[in-house]
Parts: C-alpha cells; structure tokens; sequence
C-alpha cells in the first residue's frame, strides 16, 4: 500500500486514461520499472484534473522481495518531482482501499484577497468578492450528519446510493485565506467542490445559511450552487478501519 | 509606486537582464503597453532567480493621466498569471526605494519531514535531516543588532559597508515547516539565504549554536554555512519611513 502525495496541476486526475497523463498511469509506469512486472495499481481516491493530494492510497500485488517499507525511496527515485510516495508497507492480500471503511478528509482554500498572490494560485481559489466565513459556518452546520447528498453530486457518479456521512465541516480563516475542511465515510463525484461553491454562496450573501438545509431536501444538482474550481482542494487524510482485506 | 507579488520560479530573478525573463522585464514591458510609454521601473529589492515576493517595490515616472491607483487593475490585466500588482498609488516625484530608509521581511521557508511534498515543492526548501529549532534559536540570537555580515555576504555584491541592522530573527516550527523569519533595514547579496543555510547546520547540530558569533567576528565568507536553495526565500514585507524622496 502507497501513500501518494501529488501536485494535480500537471495532471488530468487521478485515475488511468489512454492519452493523458494521470497520477495513476506514472505510478504503474514507475513501480513496473521498479519491480520488472507490469503493476496495475488500485487508487483510493479518484481525484479530478488538478486536485491535489497529501495522501492518496494505491494498492498493488507483485511478486517482489524489496520490503514493503523500502519501495517508497526506490520509487520517489524514478517518480517525477510533482509525486512522492510518503510510505509503502504491506498489507493483507485482499485489501482494497474503497472497499474498506474508511474516513477521508478533503481542505478546499479560498484565497479572499483584494489581489491574487501568485505563489498561492495553484493551491487555492482565489475571489476578491468578500466572504463572510461566519455565514459559512452556519450553512457549514446544515451539512453535518448523515444526509441524502444528490444535490452535491455531478452527473456522472456511478453509485447507487447517494447518502453519505459528514463527520465534521470546519469553515476557518486563516490570514488571507478561508479553508473548508470537510470529513466523511466517503463523498460523492465533485461533491466536496459542489459544498465549497454552496458555502461561497452563503459567504457572498447571495443565499441565507438556510438554504443549505433546502438543498438537501431538493436533492436535485440543480440547487446546490457551482462546483468551485478543481485547484482549491487537497486530499488531506485518508484512515481506514480494520483492514484485514474484508469488506466491512 | 507599485507592490510587486510573484511567484519566481520561472524568473531569472527581478532585475532586467537582455536574454532572460525577469520580473522587471515583464513589467517595464507591459507598463509600456499600457501607457504608451517607454517605461524603466526602479525596483526595491533586487531578488535573485528563483526568489518569490509578496510585496516587492517598483517606481517609475509617467505622463499618464491614468490615476494612480487604477493602474494595478490594469496592468493586472497585462502581466502573467505569476506576477500581480496588489497595490499602486502616486508618491513624491523624487522617491527611490533603495535611497529611502526602509524595513524589509524576508522568510525562508524548511519542509522538515520524512518524503518532500509536492504541493510546497516550489516554496520550501526540503531536507529530511531532522532540524532542532530550539538550537537554531540560540544561534540566531547572536546575529541580532547591528553588525557587520561580511560572513554572510556573496562574492558579487556592490556595496562599501557591510554593516547592517537584523531588527528581528525568528525560528518558527508550523507544522511540518520550519519558517526563518528576518527583518532588518538592509541586506547584502545573499545574506539572507547565507543565513538560512548557517542556522540549519546549528539545526542539524553540526555546529554549536554559539558559532553564530565566530563567524560573525571571522568577517570570512568561508567561515559561514552555505547558501540555501533560492525556492524556499520570500519577501514578505517592506516598509518605507519618510517617503518624502530625499535620501535619509
């Protein structure tokens, strides 16, 4: 098991494509080098095009005897400098990290400034319209706790289901900027840039806090407010439970 | 007068060089654009290729009626995405912001952890040797006041007197990260990274903190550590006193 970490803006997304360069296709290109096998990994996470990660998961078989903790520094060897594996270990032979009950956190920053910096805009989204973080936070509550999230949720999904648990929904200003820091079981296809778009509504003014509670009701994409821009979100934690390779 | 942010890593550094990108090429190019006029910045602090800015300084004279203040937005619309005006306003016809007294703040910034992240890759120098801050600390008290920084100047710089004041030098551990942070009424070519690169042997423990002052007394370049990597310097702040455009 991999603990990738990864700069998305060169990337378009996570998951393997034909003609575009992803995380997932240097990964299985890196670790095939490595080991002299063709490796398929399995991802964790499915980020977008230019999302980034602290810590996305990939796991993979292979025939190898390098120890499982000491593949990370051969890898970071051969891997490009916008993706380094944090650690490798071994894990039970069936684990499959998106069948495993896990707990993901995702940041979204907003950099609510006058001006854009420029070393912060590929890492944040940046609006000069002024937010009211308190406001946020009172939309932010709303969220919290199981809920049928369809309105938070692109076409596109490939789930049966769309109820979800958030755990927690933090809304912080940090100097200039505003992070969302959101927690779940699991998320749906966009759905943590569709909540930050909804929270910047209510921050702009433009909808009361209420309305985040009428959204869920509607569950309908339509009444959710814009899927914020793919460059403001980080992957920043990723726990699993039991992790004996059955599906919990 | 203009507050210059960006992002350097692109850059050959701020001053206008014939046959490389500079931040003072892109902007004298794209003021010219916009007013109509052969326009020849002079800029504050002359940082090197690689350095980033929060709020480097540039003046310039122009017979433009636009009013000072609106040029920002304008020539925001001009300039690449990685540099930005954040501030522009008229100032007395004699300023020069290397004649005027003035405080600057510089931070150099360590991701001090196990594996680089990608995402601070272009804004922190990496090392994986553990650095003990309380250590550095100690060796940055000796470099506080005025002195002459001989030791920690670069072959190359221009000026008579190497004597400068460090108002304050602080070692901060946020998080994963460790932040340098100086202010001072000047520095010399490379001081600040020369600084850096001295306080990190104390933090690797290679030196004894109180060899901060050995070397300040050696007056020797030799006698200080290396000059740490461009990527984790930034200006983050500059101060001017008396900006009646005479020389204080």
């Amino acid at each position: 098991m991999l603990t990738v970490a990864y700069d998305g803006s060169a990337y378009s997304g996570f998951q393997l494509q034909d003609n575009a360069p992803t995380i997932e296709g240097e990964v299985n290109r890196c670790l095939g080098e490595l080991l002299q096998e063709e490796i398929k990994v399995i991802g964790g996470s499915r980020t977008d095009a230019g999302v980034h990660a602290l810590c996305n998961i990939a796991v993979f078989d292979t025939e190898s005897r390098i120890p499982g903790e000491k593949i990370s520094y051969a890898l970071n060897q051969r891997l490009p400098e916008d993706i380094r594996i944090r650690q490798s270990q071994e894990v039970a032979a069936g684990f499959h990290p998106r069948r495993c009950e896990s707990r993901k956190t995702y940041e979204y920053h907003i950099l609510n400034a006058k001006f854009p910096v420029p070393t912060k805009r590929l890492y944040s989204y940046f609006t000069y319209v002024p937010l009211n973080v308190g406001k946020m936070q009172e939309a932010a509550a709303y969220l919290v706790g199981e809920h049928d999230f369809k309105s938070f949720c692109s076409a596109g999904g490939q789930t049966e289901s769309t109820v979800r648990t958030i755990h927690s929904l933090q809304v912080m200003q940090e100097g200039e900027e505003i992070v969302i820091r959101v927690t779940g079981n699991g998320f749906l296809y966009n759905m943590v840039r569709i909540l930050a778009g909804t929270l910047m509504e209510a921050g702009k003014g433009a909808w009361e806090p209420e309305r985040a509670n009428e959204i869920l009701l509607a569950k309908d994409r339509g009444a959710a407010g814009p899927t914020a821009p793919a460059c403001g979100l980080i992957l920043a934690k990723y726990e699993f439970f039991h992790m004996d390779g059955n599906r919990n």
